[in-house]
């Protein structure tokens, strides 16, 4: 039991920030070591593993939780293979830190380079699945950075065993053991307290619903990368393959509903709309998707029920999409820009120059041609591994990874140089 | 006379953030017509121009400027043609926009790049000389960004002059002319009153003194480059040339006292601190600087006073400098991250690793190897133009040009791609 929650949140972040400056020296394969020792670790502490995770389960019904969600909190030995070879695949990236990004001799002969270097502690909020613990310390301690976890009281007992298993092989490789840090407590104060934290934590990340970003983005101090959700469009242009189009329209929406890149509003464009919606619409409300139209989409789709102007705006996580017929592709920006929430936005067309003004125009962290939108993800855009996703510009937007996790410094390098 | 401040607020913010939505379909030789086309009118309004910068200086003794702020607000014919000339300047800088950062191309086919694109809109607040008008709004317009600019109330007529002249050419040559705002009220309220506008504001950036940086910090809702200050310093390895190390200390000292990238904090290797001390004490005494050091600095130097904790901190934009010898190289990067402001900091030296490790652990956004604290500027590193620098980690650090102006984004090319 933590007496003094303030003291407490204090000791963790400055203990985090000391961690962060002996992390900037350290070498590459320190911390591919630890990840490779913490994999073994992982399955041989398997049994031991889901034996906490029991007592988590357990007492999943008093905090609400659905069988599904219930489900997602289990710990299996498939689940620990998974959280292994998660680990493996991290040490298996390139290290980040050191590249020199650019440089420069200039007229003086002083030697210009950035050098990527971290960002410093990063406080890393999460909800539900133990999993998430073994991959964000990963990415953390792989880009030399310092981080504080707080997870989900549903998860307590889970992120705790896996916690002292990686803080242990920290001090075992010689790495700072304040590298990694859980914060023992499920009282909501902490988070406050962390929030306030920003000489000692240089950015905060919360994964989770949209309450938690909202408390996170009013309350912090520090940067923040987030996403509140993914009003994601497929916008299928006059010059669409509209075979492609019902394809990549069906996979965006229904391929997996409950994510932030499913799509949740479609628009089409007035001069293929007949002939378009007629199948797709079929297609959709036979795969069980609830269709909430514009008049003119409603003209096509039998079934479609009117769209509220709310209903642009809604991210459905479900079965159902928005749908609106436009004039043209200025028409179709216009409304994404608009109601869009900057995540994922699709255009479907054959027409170069269509699709070159799409791009360019719609204001969004991904924009897919000719692709659903749901290969917006870290692993599917080639980053490895990921932390989030970002709808900001600032910073680092879409899926966040290794890279994400850095900054850069000038180092100029000179013989004597003074400025005239 | 504007009457509700808080309506005139949303509608130019609003304008903004449409203009920039245009800007971002703009090409570059649009761009760079408004550029030159708004130098040549610079030239040939000079006489209208001074007429209502004569309006300025009359009124300085209202607002209490020292006779030296009084110059530094002054429009000359020479001042006129810098800033014509710096417009010339920028439209010749690369086009950041478009730039693919990188791409690759994934194993289904698809090929992912990011592409550089703006931030969106730029609010931006500075105080006195109004050529800062000029370039600011050069700078966010070439990298196609709307800026609101909010100029000092000592410079007032002079700053709506130039934003006429700059606001006309834009609609002369295509471009949108909200792409350039100027907030035509003096009243501190509009500022708090744009600090909440996030939907329509992507990033702020405030140049002044500190307690500008602070308020705008504390009230905005959205990011901000700034930084507080400079508490610089300069480390004199033992491995030093110590003429070098005199050279180079009296030029990051003394060669501009009132900037943030001056030294205003000097640390001296035990191992060469007599020999090195007796002589850079006895020029910087000669050169009108008053040393406060700790025990050991005071034995070498007969005039240093003693220093205070607080002296390590201090920025003293004049002819002061604190001083504190070193058991060693830790000891000197300890120091620099627990006083410093992250700002520059140099080492001099001879020796290679005590140059890396410095170089990588000195948590700074400039690190100089055998060279003045005095070159941490956009133009001394070859950025072209800065409109800012950033002691910040996130998203930009160092001096801020058109490329820390931007963004990207993911394009995702495909012909059909689905997620299995």
């Amino acid at each position: 039991m933590i007496e003094n929650i303030e003291a407490y949140t204090q000791q963790v972040a400055r203990q985090a920030r000391a961690a962060a400056y002996e992390l900037a020296l350290v070498t590459g394969q320190q911390k591919n070591d630890w990840l490779l020792h913490s994999a073994g670790r992982i399955r041989e502490d398997a049994a031991a593993l889901m034996q906490e995770n029991a007592k988590d389960i357990e007492r999943a019904p008093e905090f609400g939780l659905t069988p599904a969600a219930t489900d997602r909190l289990r710990l299996t030995e498939d689940r620990i293979e998974g959280m292994a070879r998660g680990l493996e695949e991290v040490a298996a990236l390139p290290d980040p830190i050191g590249e020199v990004i650019d440089s420069s001799v200039r007229p003086n002969g002083l030697v210009v380079t950035r050098v990527r270097n971290p960002l410093g502690v990063v406080f890393f909020i999460y909800e539900s699945r133990p999993n998430v613990t073994a991959d964000a310390a990963a990415l953390c301690v792989k880009s030399s950075n310092a981080v504080i976890l707080r997870g989900g009281k549903e998860a307590f007992h889970s992120n705790i065993a896996l916690y002292r298993l990686l803080a242990g092989t920290l001090e075992e490789v010689g790495l700072p053991p304040h590298a990694v840090q859980l914060v023992e407590t499920t009282d909501r104060a902490a988070v406050g307290h962390f929030l306030r934290e920003r000489e000692n934590i240089d950015v905060t990340i919360p994964r989770g619903g949209k309450s938690l970003i909202e408390r996170v983005v009013s309350e912090a101090t520090m940067p923040v990368i987030k996403h509140f959700d993914g009003v994601c469009h497929v916008y299928v242009d006059r010059a669409a393959d509209l075979q492609m189009a019902r394809s990549i329209l069906l996979n965006s929406k229904c391929q997996r509903t409950g994510v932030c890149n499913a799509a949740e509003s479609l628009l089409v464009h007035a001069d293929v709309a007949e002939a378009f919606l007629k199948d797709a619409g079929a297609e959709l409300v036979a795969a069980g998707v609830e269709i909430r139209g514009d008049e003119r989409t409603r003209q096509y789709v039998a079934e479609a029920k009117p769209a509220t102007e709310d209903d642009y705006r809604t991210e459905y996580l479900g079965m159902t999409i928005s749908a609106k017929v436009v004039d043209n592709l200025d028409e179709a920006i216009a409304h994404i820009n608009r109601y869009g929430s900057h995540h994922t936005d699709a255009i479907i067309t054959s027409d170069l120059p269509a699709a070159t003004r799409f791009s360019t125009a719609v204001d969004s962290a991904a924009v897919m041609v000719n692709a659903s939108t749901r290969f917006n993800d870290g692993g599917q855009l080639g980053l490895g591994a990921e932390i989030g996703i970002s709808t900001d510009k600032f910073h680092a937007r879409g899926p966040c990874g290794l890279r994400e996790l850095t900054c850069y410094k000038y180092i100029v390098q000179g013989s004597g140089q003074i400025r005239e």
